[in-house]
């Protein structure tokens, strides 16, 4: 790999520093795994010193929790952004799982962090429960029928499947990577959509 | 907890004995999760010495291995019996279903092992990711519309959505002791199930 560049280093602001960091500690973690992982690799490919990034982002452990914290805010952001009110709720749900498609696809890296590295370590599963409890509380809140805590509450064991199928999905388009996001939302929808929409608007065709 | 029962200890077959031992690491596993557990513990609740443990089953690490197979083993069989050859597919995906959340409903400590603890400890990921696999190439041969391969192929990606959100279901039902397991796999159904017949049976039905 190429040497750090000095002449930029004291130029960039603390924010954009971050930034490059956590995408460096991003592209290493995913492709070596958390253990194998080292802040000298880190450092490498962010072009800083080691221990500029403990003074910036603390330990390993403090960066892949930012890691996660990022990518999930990312994710997040993401999938909101895609689902304005004022669309109908069918239109919302394909939107926000297009979204998530996209993420999955264009931040792969990312992605095989918060859903594969993270998981697998323990100490990290908290801080992916949290990420992942927000994603599905706003999921309800897209499939509710109303917005009063009764229809959130019961729209929630189908907000989990539904999050629970669109992670598993990505993981098969993982090595897949032919899979266009719109071909992965419409395979979902396919089939989740249909019988969403049948449930709530022909029940003479359900049966 | 009380001491081990000395009489029996040397009447067991070998066979009925490591069944014990693992039911017993299940259940501590399943309470202290994997690093908080100790072959003390586990040779108390199993009513042996930790010493027969380790010649019978190894190591902590392997028992835990052994506690996933055995419980991944006895989830596909249990799915695999519930779903004869001659029933409709609609029949054999509902059935198959309700045989998973039956299994994660009464088997709760050995659900707890594999979907839990075992995901959150990356050296354990391979057992548990082939013991999914093969969940997974069942469920595609479910779905299949015929028997060869090409169909099984193009069910695969349905397969992997189908098995994430039966599992973040049985995640929700954890928190939700009062679910059944026949509300589970309706609550799945409703959803699923519907968009999957009108997919390959009524077109003019899924607009």
């Amino acid at each position: 790999m190429s040497p750090p560049s000095p002449p930029s280093r004291r130029r960039l602001p603390r924010q954009v520093r971050e930034r490059q960091m956590l995408d460096a500690a991003i592209a290493v973690f995913s492709r070596r795994g958390f253990h194998l992982a080292s802040m000298d690799d880190i450092a490498e490919v962010a072009g800083v010193s080691k221990p500029m990034i403990y003074a910036y982002l603390g330990s390993k452990d403090d960066l892949f929790t930012a890691c996660i914290r990022r990518e999930g805010q990312r994710l997040m952001e993401r999938i909101a952004a895609a689902v304005p009110t004022g669309l109908t709720r069918d239109e919302r749900l394909y939107r926000g799982l297009l979204a998530f498609f996209e993420f999955v696809t264009e931040h792969r890296d990312g992605w095989i962090v918060i859903y594969r590295q993270a998981r697998v370590h323990g100490s990290f599963a908290g801080e992916i429960a949290a990420a992942r409890e927000r994603i599905i509380v706003m999921v309800a809140a897209l499939l509710a029928r109303s917005s009063d805590d009764e229809a959130h509450a019961r729209a929630m064991p189908i907000a989990h499947a539904l999050v629970g199928a669109a992670e598993a999905l990505s993981d098969w388009a993982l090595e897949h990577p032919e899979e266009t996001p719109d071909a992965l939302a419409t395979r979902l929808m396919d089939v989740v959509w249909t019988g969403l929409r049948h449930r709530d608007r022909d029940p003479r065709c359900s049966g």
